[in-house]
């Protein structure tokens, strides 16, 4: 029979996915210039030329080699690649990086989805902090977890750390984060991340059983004016989640990684746990041809200059209308307050002006809107009298 | 703590890949001709020039277009393209498919592991052919189901239906196929695959819950004079699974299909089911190059004759020194029968020659081995003597 819970999730779209085809539909109606879609997070700036260089160079080796099976956990030279980076990047003193510590999968949902099928187990427990980007739900739910949501503190939407502690009980298996953060643009700052650990180092000897912290990172490239702290330098018991999705804008390529740092106590048996996750759910390897242009572009930097020029129009314009946000620190999203405490409802009348941002509700919380700014500049430029107007419309 | 099934899957490799991992060692150590690897199934025949065509060509495109995420369910020209070619070549009637039918997927795997999650509930259970392909077991027991397995008749290898019709219990969820066949090479003949299909009617009937034929055809365009029967046209709640790692040549690049027939009663819960599934398992989109590939390439012809001419030689070599086999009518393994009841004990033999197959206790049998022909002429020919040496040791 058919299985109910796949249905589900196959017959509701996600929020932003939903918002995203109205968009699509609605700009084909009345034209692209008219609409102005906030909703979805796929990078604007191109993937950098380097890419097509690197493919290009690839298309010349043997096509056997080349489309072939590579190991489960990626060719050796693109995890050794990418281990060099992490270690020009983030190793301190006996922490560096090898190949081994890296298994390469296919994007973001996939790092996320293999590694807790390699911690959690039945009737275990996984922490959000919500705000929170919707699929992780959906994603410790099919490792057999269940999803804990603990609210952001109101002020700064840095993790609470009191609350996270109060939430963990003996079933706890991790505590998930992404920073910077999707869909705030928080970014958590080295105090913040170190009492998080404290109180997990804590909790792992009450209940005397490993709590992991899950690290998502493929905003990691996209921040302004601040430093991303490397995690694991506070937490020895981090996994990473990385995917080259926003970073070299390849969304549609599926192509990331897990590290599971040798600091990690469990190093020895996570790291097949992580390979038999990826296993057991059928991804054999990630793209091979995208594991190759990892090897040429693993340090290509990021174009952030476009999405903080969009940042500036959006957070200026907005600001003088009038109209409360948290000032983002990375990734490309803007979390502002709605004009009403129904964000949904707050929505469908941003609708009424053609404005297409997320509603907070499907992130775990009431009251605000996710504006996703990797859009055209023009975009957010012209979109300001549509802002003006739907403000307008609340103070009539 | 670390998920136990995980860790177990990612500590022991499949047979497969853990002998293909000792040829390569073996080679390193006494030099690549000396080594007979039979083991993995990688297309020893590149892909097609159109495959880099289309690639050097889509390069073209602008960056944001090409590399980013497309629908979940698959770019629509793609889909357009598989569902005509599959039109072209196997509809009937008013039997046609449609993009609205495809789910494009990150290749065989990924198609198996989504269909059985969208069919199958905790507790089901899954019928599978031995001697079969072992990671259905793998992706059977991911989907909360147990894999049962029914011997193939032991004499032609065709689908034993009066043994499955005993095997099938109110817990059946579904029965899993693939012809040609992994590892025998059979084809399932029409009348085989017709009597079949009439006990999954009764059977239906007789449970009142739908019996889901899981047809899986990485293999269907490698046949050899014969004609591989199109599932869906002798049942309607068929679930077709495609690769194009074997007729492409792409088994690195992760790209294949789901297919569920418009003539399948649950046609409409079944769509969903199938795109639920890939989206909580954390397959966010197939791989959008590769997509973009088969809107060119969807029909190029695969180049069987060099595995036709490897089938040759392969078994008119062992044909002449006194082996035993089960002729190949498709995909490109020979099962072959052992010299002695433990195929495990004859393969250690075997690899004391430098012969590397892999023994039929992975493939839920004992007493064969599959010789893989996917590999170079000369590997064949040149192997002769060795298979001559094991075959005189058993005489001696």
């Amino acid at each position: 029979m058919i299985n109910e819970q796949s249905y589900a999730y196959g017959a509701s779209k996600s929020s932003i996915r939903e918002i995203a085809a109205y968009g699509a539909a609605r700009k084909a109606e009345i034209g692209a210039e008219n609409v102005f879609d906030f909703s979805i997070g796929n990078p604007s700036v191109p993937a950098p030329d380097a890419v097509r260089e690197s493919i290009t160079h690839a298309l010349t080796l043997p096509a056997i080699a080349l489309h072939g099976y590579t190991p489960a956990s990626g060719l050796p030279a693109a995890r050794k690649a990418v281990a060099d980076s992490l270690n020009r990047r983030f190793a301190s003193g006996n922490d560096t990086y090898s190949a081994d510590d890296l298994y390469l999968t296919c994007g973001a949902a996939a790092s996320i989805s293999i590694v807790l099928n390699a911690v959690c187990n039945a009737g275990d427990e996984v922490i959000v902090i919500a705000p929170y980007f919707p699929e992780y739900a959906v994603f410790i739910q099919n490792a057999g977890a269940t999803c804990v949501e603990v609210l952001a503190d109101a002020a700064t939407f840095q993790i609470d750390v009191a609350a996270v502690e109060a939430a963990i009980t003996e079933r706890t298996a991790a505590v998930m984060i992404d920073s910077p953060n999707n869909p705030v643009g928080a970014v958590y700052a080295p105090e913040n991340i170190e009492a998080l650990a404290e109180v997990l180092r804590a909790k792992t000897v009450e209940f005397g059983h490993p709590i992991y912290l899950i690290s998502d990172e493929p905003y990691r490239e996209i921040a302004y004016d601040v430093q991303v702290p490397w995690v694991p330098d506070f937490y020895d018991r981090t996994l990473v989640c990385y995917s080259y999705s926003k970073s070299l804008s390849l969304p549609g390529e599926r192509i990331g990684w897990v590290l599971v740092p040798p600091t990690n106590p469990e190093h020895d048996r996570l790291v097949p746990a992580v390979a038999g996750a990826g296993r057991k759910m059928g991804f054999v390897c990630a793209p091979a041809l995208f594991q190759r242009v990892l090897i040429d572009c693993v340090d290509e930097p990021t174009n952030i200059e476009a999405y903080a020029r969009n940042r500036k129009a959006l957070t200026e314009g907005l600001s003088r209308i009038g109209y409360e946000y948290v000032e983002p620190q990375g990734a490309f999203y803007l979390w502002m307050k709605a004009l009403e405490p129904d964000a949904n409802a707050f929505f469908e009348r941003a609708k009424s002006f053609e404005l297409l941002p997320v509603p907070s509700d499907s992130f775990g919380c009431t009251g605000w809107v996710r504006i996703g700014y990797c859009v055209s500049y023009d975009t957010i430029v012209d979109s300001m009298p549509a802002w003006q107007a739907l403000w307008d419309s609340y103070r009539q």
